[in-house]
């Protein structure tokens, strides 16, 4: 961390910085210009509030040379991370480094038949797991909030039958009991930077899908991620779902460039959800063919089982068939990718 | 709420949807135009998810007449809410229908000496409520989280020696008992959809200070509230500190309008956080003054007590002594506007 | 059009709106429900503006049905338009409808070996159009506005040498007389709501490259193409290159929806600008893959020419091997795609 | 500037990137740290492009000390500017420095009975110039496009009827001359980056308005008052008028903070546009007086004058006896800010 100094500091208020940096083991290296003094920081500054420092009269600003993550910082673990997820009561599957993650599934459980159904059908249009809402984060408080605890009991049925590892998303860390058999704990948008959920779940060895949150930038998905990572548990996957942004046509806007700068700044692997992203079935097919061309580890992807009755399913899902159709469609162009 | 059907509709699935309607206990009232049916719904629709309408095939559009937001809705609840803090342990004040809130203290606890130190300044200056942070949301897990639960019970001395209603932040649900003689809970902007927590916080009887997401909509401001007062509990202030946008010369946009707009939708109290939207000492003071006479019903400031040592207070905290020349600015203000 | 008004109207100012509206030969067609009744208006709409309307006090809402625009507007022209670039003195080339083009060249023409040089390098690696900036919008007066008609005037040496087609930037109507010989008129993300430009390009016949405004809407750009064609003017060409967002790790956020969101709404064709969507050469690459694969009409990519001495090449500039190894990917993609 | 150069930076760039920065007369001075060097660059580097810089791959970051603009920067011209409009054909007014400017009128000149009469009601009512769109930037090219040439006619006409200075928008450079008697020049905020019409308006002698762009930052607003100023031209005038955000519920956002973050940059004068940053006429009240107590230098506001008939005034547009009631409410404002 560089911290540049106004000219002529007040001498008291100097000293007193040094002294309170040095406390932090922090070494501080001056070098005194013809206009100007820099102070180059030398040790842990990871938790420096650089807000704080920045705000002191003397200082002019402060640049931070090293990123404030560290577990999830690719400069210290170059090689990817392969996270696997399954293998207790499904059979196990891979994500990163080369591993892509096909996740299929309702927005919402809303029965057994669905559930099952819609498991079969995407294991043989080519998913590696199941995805689908037990708990359900609805902006109005009137609206369906999910089978809850029946819904999970509902999901494990679905990964008895087909063997696929399934991925659900966790509202409140009292909830943790219930995903005991739960081979991935999905972290929502909304829940992003609820940092005591983050540490709890840092506390499991569970492979946890972090999802970003609308308005979080890329820095902070990676710092919530250290939080997890931070407690001991290293099998996190980012997902990027979409921001928010002042554009209506789609209900967010897919930041596609977070795939290629996450993976310069992580080793973590990295996943796209075009279903939420957009909210408009039509456009989950070339946002997937988009984000595997750029490199994507995988596509969460919404799919419901039956069209004619599927009032409570999304604008945004596909029907099996839409989506064994897009499956090969991204198997082609992984295969062209490999080749060039 | 009015469905635009699209011309031609499938008549089976129009069939469908308004079986789907009725069993929810909405009437459907059709108009059928010359290029155009209109279908009228009667009924509670609060509880309809517009977006998976607006999916249907043989919708065109779907436009909400009535807000989604029933306790919180001003037109059912035409009078200001006053909400009643304190009184317990501390002298009640009030917020809201002509009530205005001072609220002021540190950005967090960090000792006895300090937290009672700045209250007692604080209520000479002016204040009627005492504010700082215990539990502390911090984007790095290594930065400092907070004095935890011995910083509210430090607040509690504070409390104790001023008089004043406290108000400080909770982070998860399971830290609810120790806020049992906490006068005023505040959901941070992180929580803000966290809705597990505002669901509990609803089967209290507790004030609570709702804080707006940084990237959260009006309405989805009024419709967290909604869950805490789906609950029972209609002690809800609102709070505006900033949301995120493209401008980055203030940590946050103050969205001033937000003042006026929520008051005539809601009844409920609104105060003005201007220390965290500007993140900047300098702008604190002429933007409470502006959400005075925007209708504020109070305003939340950050104090430090020394200045020279303060490296852990925000660069947006005033002094003791700025803090009264703003509040006796903010009356002469309020005295201005009450006689026009 | 439909207008919902509220309940009981007063029925002079309903006598009033529906006079006005007759007055522009809108057909009005009153449907009266039980609790609403609503106008459906017949006619030509698109003049009508939507925000007067809903600012009466007698209307709760208005909707529009049909979109505003006419000659970009896909249903009423659902082929493909196909624009042909070039032919004077350039080979002449197609973009939209199955061609695709790739436009490279420098961020400014610096000088008649650069250009030239440049022009030659991104023709041999597979560029069909060469671009390059003559006059720079540039948000300081003191930075270099580029070399203006001597900027130009290099452009079309590099035209002769090469036959490629140039595009380059225009930013005043005066400036027209200077554009006779150069093949497509690119209007920048400033200019994109300069309407009076917009106006006069649209009496000419020259193909316009349209370029989305850092914060405009994909319906506003529609709009502006709009002005371009109801001149008379049908070639144009709309570019999407990033939105400004609150994310600031990347320059702007590329808008990778914007690719099928377009395509489904206007029959225009459609090409992507990552270098300067990202202003990072090293996502130039991943995001040109993606943007093929979400089915852009092509790319439009800064290629320098000496990395050494580049110093006013942009950041997001590419080598012309680079250029080149990306050209190939882009070719593979495409092929892949082709029979999927 | 302060270079941060990455450690063991290749010679050859470095011995380079001194040699260019020398060429344009800005002294190096390099201070080596034990694991940073950092180069201190003295000189003129207002004209240097810090994103060019930072892209060098011996850079490491860039951080600008010196703000880039000079004409506008207060720190160059501590004193407040204060700009005299009119005087020619109509009463002269004051902006800034203490002088409070109450600009208001109809969102379009409609003809002649209707800007004479707005115009008598506002003078009435406390207004010090009138203002009236002429040409009108317009989404739709399909929608009225303003009376131009003759609503400028129409304005002089009013001009001298009243003697009240008037304030219209320019949309092109060679609309010019018939801003011959109009005593202050509009650029809107979709022109606020329209450099040729900003450097020919610099040649004139003309009080700007300069409107903030939709998505422009502060520091772009500036910069884009440098362009004018640079030409010679120092009388500009800021405008705030709201940002594009992610919010719906008011067309813009008003970002309040602007003005005292403008008042501490910049020695020119600022002026809120309420009307249009809220689209609302129920909202221009409050945040008039937030603007006022925010510090603002002026208010610019829609007025209309017919309320029945008004179908082509805005939604955000008052009446005159609401204007005067405003107009009452801000001078009292004022006076009781003046006594504390």
């Amino acid at each position: 961390m560089v911290v540049l100094l106004r000219s002529n500091p007040n001498e008291k208020q100097l000293e007193n910085l040094v002294h309170w940096l040095e406390s932090r083991n922090i070494e501080v290296h001056p070098t005194v210009g013809a206009s100007q003094t820099i102070l180059g920081l030398i040790g842990d500054t990871s938790t420096l509030d650089i807000d704080l420092i920045r705000a002191l009269d003397i200082v002019e600003d402060v640049v931070r040379i090293q990123e404030p993550y560290k577990n999830a910082n690719r400069k210290f673990h170059p090689d990817d991370t392969v996270v696997t997820v399954g293998g207790k009561n499904s059979t196990p599957t891979k994500i990163g480094g080369g591993n892509f993650a096909m996740i299929a599934g309702p927005c919402s459980v809303e029965s057994e038949a669905q559930i099952c159904d819609v498991a079969a059908a995407v294991k043989t249009a080519g998913a590696t797991m199941l995805r689908g809402g037990a708990f359900k984060p609805r902006t109005s408080p009137y609206a369906f909030q999910g089978m809850r605890a029946e819904g999970i009991r509902l999901l494990l049925e679905a990964q008895e039958k087909t063997g696929l590892p399934i991925v659900t998303e966790i509202m409140d860390a009292d909830q943790l009991p219930l995903f005991e058999d739960v081979d991935m704990i999905q972290v929502g948008a909304r829940n992003m930077q609820n940092f005591e959920l983050l540490k709890k779940l840092g506390h499991t060895d569970k492979p946890i899908l972090l999802k970003r949150g609308l308005s979080s930038t890329i820095e902070e998905l990676l710092m919530s991620a250290e939080y997890i990572m931070a407690g001991g548990n290293q099998n996190v996957v980012l997902c990027e779902r979409g921001i928010r942004t002042f554009e209506t046509v789609t209900r967010n806007t897919l930041d596609i460039a977070a795939v290629p700068v996450l993976h310069g700044r992580t080793h973590l692997p990295v996943v796209i959800d075009p279903s939420h992203a957009t909210g408009v079935a039509r456009l989950v097919a070339p946002l997937s063919l988009a984000a595997t061309a750029a490199g994507a580890d995988g596509l969460i992807i919404e799919v419901h089982n039956d069209p004619a009755h599927a009032l409570c399913d999304g604008p945004q899902s596909l029907t099996p068939d839409a989506f064994a159709a897009l499956s090969k469609q991204v198997d082609a162009l992984r295969g062209a990718m490999a080749t060039v």
